[in-house]
């Protein structure tokens, strides 16, 4: 398992890991790679990398699909960031990519983002070849 | 990795996959299936097949998770479909079953359903049997 | 392939079953687990396990994000119970969770809970692990 780690910026953002999550896994041979985020308001999911303004689409999608006028309780030393919890559970924490003769068989427009929540913040991104 | 092929009819549209699937890994031993979706206006859910009329709802309801009046900036040659890819990554690009007995541990209601959100189009879903 | 057992007692409901899902794969080897739910008005997700009120909100939120007052208009011998499938696909049946040193390497705050959307009902909740 190797272990990748990014300093986020803003609360929500989507950050393109791809490059480095293809280099970690570089000559290790195995039929899929496993993304995985070890956070409770983060997220990694996969989507097109070809247009900022589409990237900012979907910091703003994501925000407004588990909104922040909602009722949230919770309250600890991160603040009030109940709306930040949900949306990392809608999007969810892990995705799995087939490998195909030693690369990552993304479709051509795909990248694999880790996507902040709560930033901004020092976040890890875990990556593992299954056999 | 087997690449299986459908063309969809729909703007939104949910197709059945699980028999194509099923057949692709007939015979190779594994622990689990990766069902994979190399698009990102398209995605892969598990959901119940019994019911036409609880497809036609989730088609709905997909498409009102992210709305198509929400503010969305993106627009290319396959016009300003930022809805669709918003959908693409609350549904997700891949899901992965367990193998038991050679079969996949499919509930008894369950379906894999490839989740098209910009359709018409001609789309792919890659398989892989997972060791 | 491990199989837990739950009896839910809410409509919507969050059960932490990371510790049994710990137990379930203690001592085997691989590098991943796949934690598979084989339902389609359930659903396993990743979050926060220390604030029971952050549960709460959260099971608030998910009923929110595919809300019973929407168009459904699926009705079987479980009643009108659409929502709990768009509920379902939305959070989705499985979570990959990577190994390290023969444990789950879940993030400090991290837990796994199976999610009941159309509750009281008995689940089953499987568990394998992958090479």
């Amino acid at each position: 398992m190797e272990e990748l780690t990014y300093t986020t910026v803003g609360r929500t953002e989507l950050v393109d890991v791809t490059s480095a999550v293809a280099e970690s896994i570089a000559g290790k041979p195995g039929s899929a790679v496993l993304v995985y985020v070890p956070h409770t308001t983060a997220a990694v999911t996969i989507n097109e990398k070809i247009d900022a303004v589409l990237v900012a689409d979907l910091e703003r999608a994501f925000e407004q699909v588990v909104g922040d006028d909602w009722r949230f309780e919770h309250d600890d030393i991160d603040g009030p960031n109940g709306p930040s919890h949900g949306r990392a559970s809608v999007i969810g924490a892990n995705v799995v990519i087939p490998l195909r003769d030693g690369e990552m068989a993304l479709g051509r427009y795909q990248a694999i983002f880790l996507c902040e929540f709560d930033g901004p913040k020092h976040r890890s991104v875990y990556v593992s070849v299954l056999a």
